[in-house]
């Protein structure tokens, strides 16, 4: 099933509109369309025969959307890949999702990079950033562009997200999933021509690049920031933003920048999504008027699954609200789908499930249930309330940190016996990872020694806060760790910590 | 593939929201979801093995949306008939469409209906409008309704429309023609959660049926209405509809009633479509702020295919705007596909095309172009102008009359030696079909009798107003009629004719 060209008809349809800013930069969708269309034609030259995929590996800045939107024209999946990623990670990922070209910010060393994979590119994300001459045609000239559409079965994207393997699975979106997240997220949210979206989630995030297409689609501008910066974006949504995406920290700390300064009114909606939002900041919001719409979402299903809207969280405060129009949700236990009300594990269906992970025998059947690890259960109203993400899912600063990757790591040290990975609350990051290890060697090495082994092999922000030694984990009989049984015997951090 | 069912979905994320509304009767979605359950178990028990379709020979009630929301639930195509039809042209429809059960208002005499068609059960439409009992399940219950989806390439509806050859033909319409459709009008008109919409063109055109799928999809409310009349639907928007279609007629005596009183500023849009809009009509529009946007469309793309926006028309007074988001059009001459400027065949691609027409061998290609007969050009700035519709179609009050049609009924007459029919320019209907007849008996005769004749297979509105009687038409060597030839030497009617 193909689907004219969306940043073509937009930018047919809207030549004159703002579609991005960034900084003083800005681009009208005709601008951006030239500009995607000379992106196009550098990636052409740059891709070896045949393709396969295009990895980008940067902070957000104008090459990313311009590398995102020329591989959707050239029609081959992108995979974002976040900059925090050890090298060691990095080369898994380039070498799993087939990666031939890379497009890396300066923050990156290419060479390096390069060599750690063979028959890899790479080439500064710069390059493809010079606006091109003024010359080109212009979207309105008809017969150009129209043979370009988009099949909606395709693969668009990969993003890498754990499993309980230890080892990150790449989750394929197609075209159609991104598609249909964003009418989903239209016909939830509404749609109007004036509204503007801030974007300042990381656009390696599923979440980030969602709310790029949504705009892409809906011919909505997009203010771009390269990271999140609470004073920044605070400025943007006085300049004019209606919807902005963040998760609890961010939004916590421009609450405390901006005091109880009341927030403008053309602010339609924050969704707040990434982990579950503490009543204390809901009430803080509610109080203020500030229309903030927690939000339920993951990688498989292309984000957004449920969104409570800012006018329900009053009457229905702790929930992630109704499924999207375009979701079905259940709730299974072990006695088969569960009553309103009955907590189990929830499961998802509808046009915005992935359609597989890398290395899947198969593709999933698009009708399938998605088994989300995650538990929770549905009220009488059919709000859905999510009672804890996946068991050994630790969410730090939005970012999805997970446990049996971690142990994996730390198994592979010489003088680790045993090893087990909790998270604990955390007032800045939601949650951190603390690592509870069986250690053979000198007691006095083991913290220096571990961080240094990790830091070899895992991201910053997956290194455990603390590692606490003990003599056994608690385990099943058939060999199961019990976290919860661990984390309970974990001491609370000290104060500082 | 799949989509969640729409009335399910919207049923369960609005229970309380007003869905529909008919005189003093209102129900909310959760009540129409309900009621639609049971007049889904009413068809079932009706329905003979194999089904067919379900045809519906109504005007405007509430048993004509419960109908065709109830055979979306069971997956079975409707057939909305016009209740103008005569009793050949209805007999012929019923067997071409295969349509085995038949909902019929009162006006119709359903025993002769039945009579006139082999294996046809004939039922009331009001048996199935009572209310269900309220014990029945609320779509909130979980489970109940999941397994219900939607099948985006699976036939939905069939509409008459007559072509060049003189009979009608059946354009098939999938769901997911109608659901594209309303996603397309929602991203090009926007979509906020308290639109109103006032329907008031008839159910059994594509254009009064797509509204009805729209709101069901976007959940937004339906004032629905019998017939057209000037002053309800006046204050139909006075009480708070933001939006409704209107053909051109309909418009100008909603103006000649309101004279230069202000409409409401919650009025977002007036589609205006069926004909081309007078320039003076909308100059009129403009200088009372009326929101009114001139649309294209046709049966065979499930209804609108371009609009201009209220804030455009200014600016671009005679066109029909820009495709919508989900359509491409280009036009095509003899030497291909034209630039800017240049008039030529409108063709159109899309989503919303429709799989074909029954009998059809094979069905469309959903990715090829549809020629839609229409002439025009797109502008510099793609902006689509429509100069003439199909040069053998009359659109008469918003009906599509085919000259093809009536002539194939007067050449049946046996002392018709030759006929040709052109339509004129009314001030009411827009336009009126002119018969110019060869004529083998007594001339004081031929206006009864043709009039007597056409009465027994044609609907009252394609009769023509006037016989004109001639010793030859004009037609080319190879014996094609010349209708612009032929218009050209009708003389003007009288006043008051």
């Amino acid at each position: 099933m193909n689907l004219p060209s969306w940043l073509e008809t937009t930018s047919r349809n809207h030549p004159d509109k703002l579609a991005l800013t960034f900084g003083e930069e800005r681009w009208t969708f005709a601008e951006l369309y030239r500009h995607v269309n000379a992106a196009a034609e550098t990636l052409t030259s740059a891709l070896p025969d045949p393709p396969g995929r295009i990895g980008i590996l940067s902070a957000n800045r104008p090459g990313f959307v311009l590398a995102v939107l020329a591989a959707v024209r050239l029609g081959i999946p992108v995979v974002p890949l976040n900059p925090r990623l050890s090298p060691a990670e990095l080369a898994f990922q380039i070498a799993d999702a087939d990666i031939t070209l890379l497009l890396a910010d300066e923050t990156h060393d290419a060479a390096a990079v390069a060599q750690s994979s063979r028959n890899l590119a790479v080439i500064p994300i710069s390059s493809i950033e010079n606006r091109p001459e003024k010359t080109l045609p212009s979207p309105c000239a008809q017969g150009e562009g129209l043979g370009v559409r988009v099949n909606l079965t395709a693969e668009a994207a990969v993003f890498y997200t754990s499993g309980t393997s230890g080892r990150p699975k790449g989750a394929i979106l197609t075209y159609g999933n991104l598609w249909f997240s964003a009418i989903s997220s239209v016909l939830h949210l509404g749609h109007r021509s004036h509204d503007v979206w801030l974007l300042t989630m990381p656009l390696f995030h599923v979440g980030g690049l969602a709310i790029l297409f949504r705009s892409i689609i809906g011919a909505t501008p997009v203010i771009l920031h390269d990271r999140f910066d609470p004073q920044r974006a605070l400025h943007a949504i006085d300049a004019g933003a209606a919807l902005v995406s963040l998760v609890p920290a961010m939004l916590d700390r421009m609450l405390a920048l901006r005091n109880d300064r009341p927030w403008p009114p053309h602010l339609r909606c924050i969704l707040l999504g990434g982990s579950a939002a503490p009543p204390q900041l809901l009430e803080t919001c509610l109080r203020l008027g500030i229309p903030v719409a927690p939000t339920y979402g993951l990688t498989e299903a292309t984000s957004q699954v449920a969104t409570l809207l800012p006018e329900q969280v009053q009457a229905h405060l702790g929930s992630s609200g109704r499924p999207l129009p375009l979701t079905d949700i259940r709730i299974v236990t072990e006695h088969g789908e569960a009553p309103p009300g009955a907590i189990g594990e929830i499961e998802i269906r509808g046009p915005t499930n992935f359609r597989g992970y890398l290395g899947d025998s198969e593709a999933r059947d698009p009708d399938a249930w998605f088994a989300t690890g995650d538990i929770g259960y549905l009220d009488d109203d059919g709000y859905l309330v999510v009672v804890d993400r996946r068991h050994d899912l630790i969410i730090s600063g939005g970012e999805n940190v997970y446990p049996a990757e971690i142990e994996r790591v730390l198994r592979s040290h010489p003088l680790v016996a045993d090893a087990g990975v909790v998270g604990i609350p955390h007032e800045t990051w939601g949650a951190r990872p603390i690592a509870v290890v069986v250690w053979r060697g000198d007691p006095t090495h083991a913290d220096p020694e571990l961080r240094r082994h990790c830091a070899t092999e895992l991201s910053s922000f997956k290194i455990p806060d603390r590692f606490v030694l003990a003599t056994e984990l608690p385990r099943t009989p058939s060999g199961k760790l019990l976290r919860r049984v661990l984390s309970e015997h974990i001491a609370p951090a000290r104060r500082g910590t």
